[in-house]
């Protein structure tokens, strides 16, 4: 079962090193990633610790700068000993885009999209990247503000354009969401409209599930099993909530759930055959008070714990169980393997790849934080890091 | 506008006319029915008061009692003034449901329910019904009871196998609900699971929306524009909720909703020419506590008001400020039509076409209560209907 | 720490036994109890298996059956090696309580409900009983229904004369329920409405918990910690939810929220000295599909188990992490403890009180339920047992 | 019936006439204001043409800048036809306040909040307020974060200590959240809390009803009549919401809802002699879409339209129905009520104090907006308006 992590892998998101809040402002850290090569030495720093973060999500409007050349800021990846990993273009913050980006009724919105849009793809393509990320902030405030199904060919439309001009080797990735930034209807609001849009964008588009981005109750892992069996599921980016889209660390309200979602990718897989290996696992988390490099290795290695916790469930006895209708049982294969402490594992399958056992000790000892906090702050003359959104 | 009131009509349920109740009980009426030939007298009885109700959906298990034929069914609705709707199949209630129907692991089941439904369709097809309306309790209450994916399997093929010996001359109507009787998942849980298996069972299966089973803050309007598009809206069961499933009277709770998205109807028909005319529309409430006939007038004369509100919408004048990204004046062609009170122009209709102008008061004046009470009462030799579920 | 279990107790429900379902039906169970004796036999058993269940819950109106005196119902408990626990009166089920019972606009409603106070109040006199535990339905379906101060004013008289004269030796505990089954306001909504009826009524009243009665999000432990600072928590129902108020086994969908709650409750003892000692832990499950002796036991354990883990939380550290606002590490004292697997400290403290080691193993290698069923079956002459709702 | 309106008032934010929007930008509006000046001006123009805003609640750390007195901004109001309404105090912007404000383990952060507030209640003294309403974004992020109790005593301190230091011209509002930006539990998270804390400070501290603060399926009406009977109801911030807190325009959404609060309060003054008249309206909105002047008198107007069907209610027949346990008569009162159409009578009103019958209309037609747009964008040399959150 151990060996299974060998090959688990989670990508770590270049906007989660930088400062980043709520609507009500943000606390600011001194260590706070500024520049992309701060956020890829971060990421280098939680990959050599935790060895499962071999890739970075890249944040096309905050992590290009003019002057730089794609494959420069792949250059420095490489150095930090990660790679480029998803583009993520950003279809929300310009204000051509307040009533949308693809589904906007302004022409000049969606053609700004469409040139954003190309420009993310070509990055893609210098830095060999093998996913487009799409979030859309699409969507409508009031009752009547727009034509909904309008807005729906829209989506359609620019989602089969962009699928056409996308690089071979990339992948789209579609994410839904119930509601915010928009508070009366999201273009893609759910993973039905979001599988519609992929099935219509071509075969190189998927379904990308946020955890965070479900309405009170929904069954996660339900939609995860339907969506790989249907062969939509693309991958995953990884938080916690309790509310609404709170962008907690995962696993830090409710570590069953994940557990339960890693259950049933492995189920769909080794029970029923379906590809489950290009999933892709990314973390997506706004720490507004957690130090952000400590908390991205708090987030890989409880990555790996709930998904070693999975991997225990006894998958002949759980078949047996629910072949018999023996509810009871069936339930047990999953506590019990919930209820091991996998830990020790852990820390040999790290002592055995030469990594240190404990990642946040580990990290801590390091002094890098300290560290980086005064560099970096020396660096901007005192003022906080400003890349990134909130 | 007021001549569309015309052809807008509202099924009754059967099952809506004899005491139901919750989990915690029943409170019983004197003038609940508890055959089908006192529902059907209750039907015919809202009909000829609001000229809106010609049909009436039947439930196999309850309304087709051994030693009469479904045509002797049907001739007794066509004495009360009504004709019989869709046709509602009972998968939960017996024992050999304990898992599932469709679904369940125990072939049983699945027979049970086969020969269910093969019962259902012969009555569909001698009675001349066009629907076959779909509502499943299959579900798990644990974590790891049951295989999601097989269990999904087992639903698409028992569709397919429906569809294909579904009479001609009727539409399958699949409904989805996200929990309860099942805690933990529901084989159908959502419009994109409804959607899925519809399709794949064939071209007469549809999806029907229960305005009442969505998770807290779902925009049901926005689903029902989605699933119009896409050719897939088969029709809607009528209640309101606060909370949960609560079956409460239809705008009781929120006006404001049903209102939009009786728009919504509109828009994709008049808008977007997608086709609106075959979406049937079935109260389907549990009046625990209300008086049941009198809930069932109030529900059709409230859907009569909240269409022909939506019918006022100013359609030109709503395109015109979308185009132009006014959200104010947009949303105000909405709030001005919901605002305009529509009661005397419904008068008006009723009076033109000889029905009472305050169908409820008409109600209460025709003694019909009190009478059919006592007369149900000592039929039943004082003891309570017993005819539904809960 | 795991000497702390030895005063850790769970109540039993005797509804617990028994067939109950949802609104839909009911699954019946062989083996299900129908008689108070049976309830308590079971009850007996799930003790003598798990030895932290000395006490049972019981239900006045299905419980004391015409003559057999409360007496005799507790010598029977203790010949099964039980207790009689808290008394849970009905006000629900009578068809007098349509519109309410303490609350009901009707007086003969309310002056039933105080009689069967009465009746509850002397049962407990007669048993011994501590506790008087009241959950009311009542509430109303519709805006405007009913005058809800009127109905507060009510609430507040009702429990101020029963507190009056409630025996010397009982506490009073007044549960609060969202919703269901009353749908549009309930007359003690939240814990807020629970504490107000409560100080009102009198020193001995206190709020109880159910964990399956709160509002999507709704943080549980916040709620208990504030209740145990002002001296307002009784006790709890025990039960998980994953929608509504599902009834499902504790900690079978969020176990992370339990060990929470029950680590909020050591913080407020141990850290800040409040009393503790008299909350009760009561199971109040509905079980429509898991053997319900099996389901007993399951949560028992599971209980202990969760209680065990929140013990093991390093209070001291905790405490120094959150003095220095090291996010991170106090959340990390939570997370350890968690993690931790405690069953093989379970065991060893069930073996040194002569208890299996595995209650649920020990309970299947009885032969009990197979043997019960079959008794309870003959002596039903094949029927269905029937007591309690739903 | 209609001139109740004479005395119902609405305060305006000074807040919701600047730029603001959610975690993921703003959309700038040329006319937005920036200073308090143009902040005034904006709410002088809505009174003018509603007649019903006399009032402007002020946030003390963007509307008093160093070097004007507050004196002379009462003055700048005077000038522009209103007066200074509540003081809103600001503490959550600073760094300081990073792990919460008065209930921080920081005693910097605490002695900060301290010193905020004296601050805050000499501007209340100096513009002669009565109001200093108090939102907390006090709470964590994380379980175990900090002492949850220890957090209580620290705001039942602070308030206690506040309170005393208060002018007696002044009341205190107490507001409550569940959530946001505090993402695992928020220091005041329900009414029940709030009114704890309130009762704790003293007999001037009241509890703040914002109606978009609460769980999904909350019912605002039944805490508002709860609050009322205990003398413990001081405002409301108004606002609209499908998700979470929206901040939508008052009704947007569901009107209804907003139509039973005012019944509510009605009914709890006319009927039970609470008193009402001091409870104050004060919008709460954020309008990152809408153009922030058209929204409010759009809110105002609509808060007049949904007060005035409130005062339609037929209280005398409402009672008779209560009191005779008719619900669908009890409930007609209200839908009778709701669904007329107020406006006539509305515009009347206006046009006999002389206002104009449609305010919305009559402020486009006066051209204020592209003036003060085109002033204030040359004033700020094009950058965007920078004042308030988000």
């Amino acid at each position: 079962m151990i060996e299974r992590l060998d090959t688990f892998a989670i990508e770590l998101p270049s906007w989660g090193f930088a400062d980043t809040g709520t609507r009500f402002g943000k606390y600011v850290q001194a260590a706070a990633a500024s520049t992309i090569d701060e956020k890829l030495a971060d990421a280098g720093m939680v990959h050599r610790l935790t060895g499962c973060c071999p890739s970075v999500a890249v944040h096309v409007l905050w992590d290009f700068p003019a002057g730089r050349s794609p494959t420069q800021i792949a250059d420095v990846a490489e150095r930090e000993g990660v790679r480029i990993g998803s583009i993520n273009p950003n279809l929300f913050q310009d204000q051509v885009f307040k009533y949308g980006s693809a589904c906007s009724p302004d022409p000049e919105a969606r053609a700004a999209a469409d040139e954003h849009i190309d420009r993310s793809m070509a990055i893609g393509r210098d830095v060999g990247s093998s996913a487009l990320s799409l979030w859309f902030a699409d969507g409508t405030n009031y009752p009547g503000q727009d034509d909904i199904l309008q807005r729906k060919r829209r989506m359609e439309d620019a989602l089969a354009r962009w699928h056409q001009a996308m690089p071979d080797s990339m992948e789209m990735l579609v994410e839904y969401k119930p509601f915010e930034p928009a508070f009366y209807h999201t273009d893609i609001a759910d993973w039905g409209m979001a599988a519609h849009f992929a099935r219509k964008a071509g075969p190189r588009a998927k379904v990308l599930v946020d955890t965070g981005h479900h309405l009170p109750g929904a069954n996660i892992e339900h939609i995860v099993s339907f969506l790989l069996s249907e062969r939509l599921l693309g991958g995953f980016h990884f938080n916690d909530r309790k509310y609404a889209d709170d962008d907690l660390t995962l696993g830090s309200i409710d570590p069953y759930a994940v557990f339960r979602i890693f259950l049933a990718i492995r189920i769909a897989g080794e029970r029923h055959g379906f590809e489950t290996r290009h999933v892709g696992y990314t973390v997506d988390q706004s720490h507004n008070l957690k130090p952000k490099i400590e908390a991205m290795i708090q987030t890989a290695t409880t990555a790996q714990e709930l998904f070693l916790k999975a991997q225990m469930v006894d998958l002949d006895h759980l078949v047996r169980a629910q072949d018999a209708m023996a509810i009871v049982d069936a339930e047990r294969c999953l506590r019990d393997a919930f209820a091991t402490d996998v830990r020790p594992a852990l820390r040999e399958w790290r002592r055995a790849r030469g990594l240190p056992e404990d990642p946040l000790e580990a990290f801590r000892e390091s002094g890098y934080e300290a560290r980086v906090g005064a560099e970096r702050q020396a660096r901007r003359g005192g003022n906080p890091a400003s890349s990134s959104y909130a």
